[in-house]
C-alpha cells in the first residue's frame, strides 16, 4: 500500500516526528519542496514542561499544540498521523504503518525514548515519563498511590505508597524531584489530613558524583542544595540496578522500599530499521556527517535526540536537548535546499545558549554562555525562556495563568485522576486501561 | 473489610457521588455532621460542557475540580475514592469497591448513565458522552476518523467515516450536533484541505415530534431551524432501533451509512442494590418521597438524577438536569439536619430557573419564567449562565479565555488526540486502549 499524496513538481522530503526538529524543518522548507511529515500522534509536544503535567501543575493540552493546526494554509504539505516502521533505501522508500512513501530526501527526527537498558524487570515496574500519555499515568498513579495509602492497613504498604524513588539526576529527576517535594510540602497535606506526610519521602539516585552532571559544579551543588532543603534525599555514585515492583536496589545493595519508581536515568533513539547495520549504536542514535547526513547515505539526514554526530568539542556527541535539535533542524532544511541547488552544504556548529533547571519557587539554576546564577533570577529566567519556547499564544496565556494561581496560592489545580493508571499486571488482570 | 474514618460524637452521613446534588450536601452539612463523601472519580464534573471537551473546544481540565481541593480544610470531612456497590439496610451499612461503611444517614447522589434500553449492540457500537473521559474518548474518535478518512482508498468507507448520526434531540444532542457543525464549517477544512468536506453530513435523530421536547415550541423550532442553517439534518419522529458499526437503522426502515454513532438517547440513574425491589423501577431511579427520602426508609435519601419524585406539577419525575440536583441536594441537607433535630421535613417544590441550549455562534435558545429568546442575546446569557457555574475560578478564567480564542479565530484549539481511541473490537483484538 502507498500513502497517496498527490505528484507534484517539486522533490518531496518526507520527515519523521514533529518534535522541535521536525517543526523547523517544516517551516524551513515550506514552499521549495513537498514536505510530509509523519508522527505517531497528530501533535507536537513541548516535553520540557511534562513532569509539570505529572505533578498537577499545568494541563497537557496546554503544552502540547495540534502539527495541522501549525501548519493551516502551508502549500504542498501533508501530514500523516502513522508510526515509520522502516527504510527500503535502494527504492528511496519510507515504509509506515499505514503504507510506503517515496521520497527525494528523508529526514528522521523521531527522538528518543526511556532508555532502560535491557534491564526488563524495571521496565515492567517503573513509570516512564517521555509523552504526554506517560506524564498522565504518572499523574494518575502519584495521586492514586495516596487514595491507597489512605485506605491500607498495612503501614509496610502505606510507606511504600509515599515514598518515591526518581531515577537519573538530569534536568527531568531534578525538576521531578522537586516538584514533588512542593506537592508534599504545600498540597497533598491539604489534601490527605489523614495522612502522615513525615512518611512521605522522595529520593533522587543518580549514577555520576553529581546532579546536573552536564552543567557546572557550581550548578550541581546549588541544585542539590535546594533539593536537600526541599526535603529531598539525593543518592549520588548510586546507580538503581533493580526493581520488583517493592524494592529499589541501587548499587546491588542499596534497597528503597517504594511503589513508585520513576525512570530518567537513560534515554536512546527511536532508530528505523533499514540503515546500515555496520553504523548501528546501541544506543539507538544515528551516526551522521557534520551535515546532519547520515552516513554513506547522501539523500537521508538524521536531526535532533536521535542523530549522533562526533565533533572536536563535543567527542561523544551533542546532549540530546531541544536547542539541539532545533538549530540541527534548522541545519538540515538548509543543506538539503543546497543539495538540491547542488550547492555545498554547511557543517554544524553548535551554538550552546546555554542550560537551566528549576527546583522550586524561585530556586532554580541557569548558565548563559560564562554567566551563571543561583536562585530567584535563575527561576525567572527559566519561567520566561520556557514561556516564550511553548507553541501557541492560547498555550502560553494558560500556561502563566495555571504559574501565577499555583504561585499565590502555593497550589498544584490539575490532581485529576481522569483516566486511572494501571500497572502492567492489573491490565493483564482486568484488561484495558480504562 | 471496613473503611476506616475516625469514631466522633457526631452523627454520620454518607454521600454516594460527588456531582451537582453531592456538592450541596457537603457544603451544607458540614460541622453539624461527620460527612463522608463517595465517588469513583476524585472530582466533580461540570457535565453541561461535556460536549465542547468532545469537539475539541475546551481541555477537560477546566470542567472538572478535584472535590479534596473543594472541601479543603472541612473538618469532619472525608472523602473516598470508591464505588458503591450495595447497601445493607438492616445494619444501616455502605457496601463499597473499599470496604463497607456504617451511616446514620445515606444520600445515594449517584446520578445516571447512558441508557441504551436493553440494545446490546447499539450499547457496543455507539458512543457515549457521559463522563470526561468517555468525552474524550468521542474527541479522539471524531479526529481519528478524518485521519483515517484521509489514507483510505474505499470511498464508502470515507463517507462512513465522515458522517455523524446522533441519537437523542435534547440538548446534548443538539448541543454536539451544532459544534461538529461548527468544526465543519470553520475548523476541518483548513486542517484536511484534501478532503472534500461536502461529504461530511450530521444527522440529528430524535424520537418526538421536536427537538428540544422538554422546552418551549418556538425553542424547539429556533434550534431546528439554527442547526439546518447549520447544515444539520435533522430527523424528528424516528428512533434509532439498530446499529452495527456501518449502518444506523431508525424507526426500522431508515439507513444512515455512518462508522459514528453517539448515543444521546436516554439516561437511567446508577442505582444500587440492596434497596426494596418492589420500588425499583426499570430506568434505574429510585422512587422519593416529597422530602426526597427514598420510600419506606427513614435514613436513607435520594437526590438529583436518580431520585424519581412524582409530584403533580411533575407526574413523570422531575427533570434529569443541574437545577434539580443542586435544590433537591440543598433540600435534602436541610431535612437531614432538621431530622436528626427531630423537626418536620420540608417538602420539595422545584423552582425551574429556566433552561437554554446553544446551537453555535450567536445562536443559543433560551427559557426563563415566560420570557423567551433566541439568538444572540440567549447564547450571551448562555455562556454567562454557564461560566458562573462551572467551579473554580481558574477554571471560569481558562473557559472564557478559550471562548474568547475560539470566536475570533472562529476555532477550536483543542484538536488532540492524546489518547488513540480504540472500539471494544479493536481492544480484543489489540489488548489495552493507550
Amino acid at each position: 500500500m502507498l500513502i497517496d499524496v498527490p505528484v507534484v513538481s517539486l522533490p518531496r522530503v518526507v520527515i519523521v516526528g514533529g518534535g522541535f526538529a521536525g517543526i523547523q524543518l517544516v517551516k524551513h522548507l515550506h514552499g521549495k519542496f513537498q514536505v510530509v511529515l509523519i508522527d505517531k500522534t497528530n501533535f507536537h509536544t513541548f516535553q520540557p514542561l511534562l513532569y509539570q503535567v505529572a505533578t498537577a501543575g499545568i494541563e497537557p493540552d496546554s503544552i502540547v499544540f495540534p502539527l495541522r493546526k501549525l501548519f493551516k494554509g502551508y502549500r504542498h504539505f501533508h501530514f500523516r498521523m502513522a508510526t515509520a516502521t522502516g527504510i527500503k533505501r535502494n527504492e528511496k522508500t519510507l515504509c509506515t504503518s499505514i503504507g510506503d512513501i517515496r521520497y527525494d530526501y528523508l529526514v528522521i527526527a523521531a527522538g528518543s525514548d526511556t532508555n532502560y537498558f535491557g534491564m526488563e524487570k524495571l521496565m515492567a515496574n517503573s513509570m516512564p515519563m517521555k509523552s504526554v500519555s506517560e506524564a498522565l499515568d504518572l499523574r494518575s498513579c502519584i495521586l492514586q498511590n495516596f487514595e491507597k495509602a489512605l485506605i491500607t492497613s498495612d503501614p509496610g504498604e502505606r510507606e511504600r505508597l509515599m515514598t518515591y524513588v526518581i531515577a537519573g539526576g538530569g534536568p527531568t529527576g531534578v525538576e521531578l524531584a522537586g516538584a514533588l517535594a512542593e506537592l508534599k510540602r504545600h498540597v497533598l497535606p491539604k489534601d490527605y489530613p489523614e495522612l502522615d506526610f513525615r512518611q512521605m519521602e522522595i529520593h533522587l539516585v543518580e549514577g555520576a558524583p553529581r546532579v546536573l552532571a552536564a552543567m557546572d559544579k557550581i550548578s550541581s551543588e546549588k541544585s542539590q542544595g535546594f533539593l536537600e532543603k526541599l526535603g529531598v534525599y539525593v543518592w549520588t555514585n548510586m546507580r538503581v540496578t533493580d526493581y520488583d515492583g517493592k524494592t529499589v536496589t541501587a548499587n546491588g545493595e542499596k534497597r528503597f522500599e517504594t511503589s513508585t519508581l520513576i525512570w530518567a536515568a537513560g534515554v536512546s533513539g527511536n532508530t528505523l530499521p533499514g540503515l546500515d547495520p555496520k553504523n548501528a549504536r546501541r544506543d539507538g542514535r544515528i551516526p551522521v556527517d557534520e551535515f546532519c547526513r547520515v552516513k554513506e547515505t547522501d539523500s537521508i539526514f538524521a536531526v535532533g535526540d536521535i542523530a549522533y554526530m562526533e565533533e572536536q568539542a563535543w567527542p561523544s556527541g551533542h546532549p540530546m536537548v531541544a536547542q539541539v535539535a532545533i538549530q540541527m533542524g534548522k541545519l538540515a532544511a538548509e543543506n538539503i535546499i543546497r543539495s538540491a541547488q547542488k550547492k555545498t552544504m554547511k557543517a554544524f556548529a553548535y551554538k550552546n545558549k546555554g542550560s537551566m533547571a528549576t527546583i522550586g519557587r524561585n530556586k532554580a539554576v541557569a548558565e548563559i554562555k560564562n554567566w551563571k546564577s543561583q536562585g530567584f533570577i535563575a527561576w525567572m529566567i527559566w519561567m520566561f525562556v520556557h514561556l516564550m519556547s511553548i507553541v501557541g499564544f492560547r498555550n502560553r496565556v494558560v500556561v502563566l495563568f495555571n504559574w501565577v494561581i499555583s504561585y499565590l496560592n502555593y497550589d498544584r489545580g490539575m490532581r485529576l485522576i481522569i483516566r486511572p493508571f494501571r500497572s502492567r499486571k492489573e491490565q493483564k488482570e482486568h484488561g484495558s486501561n480504562q
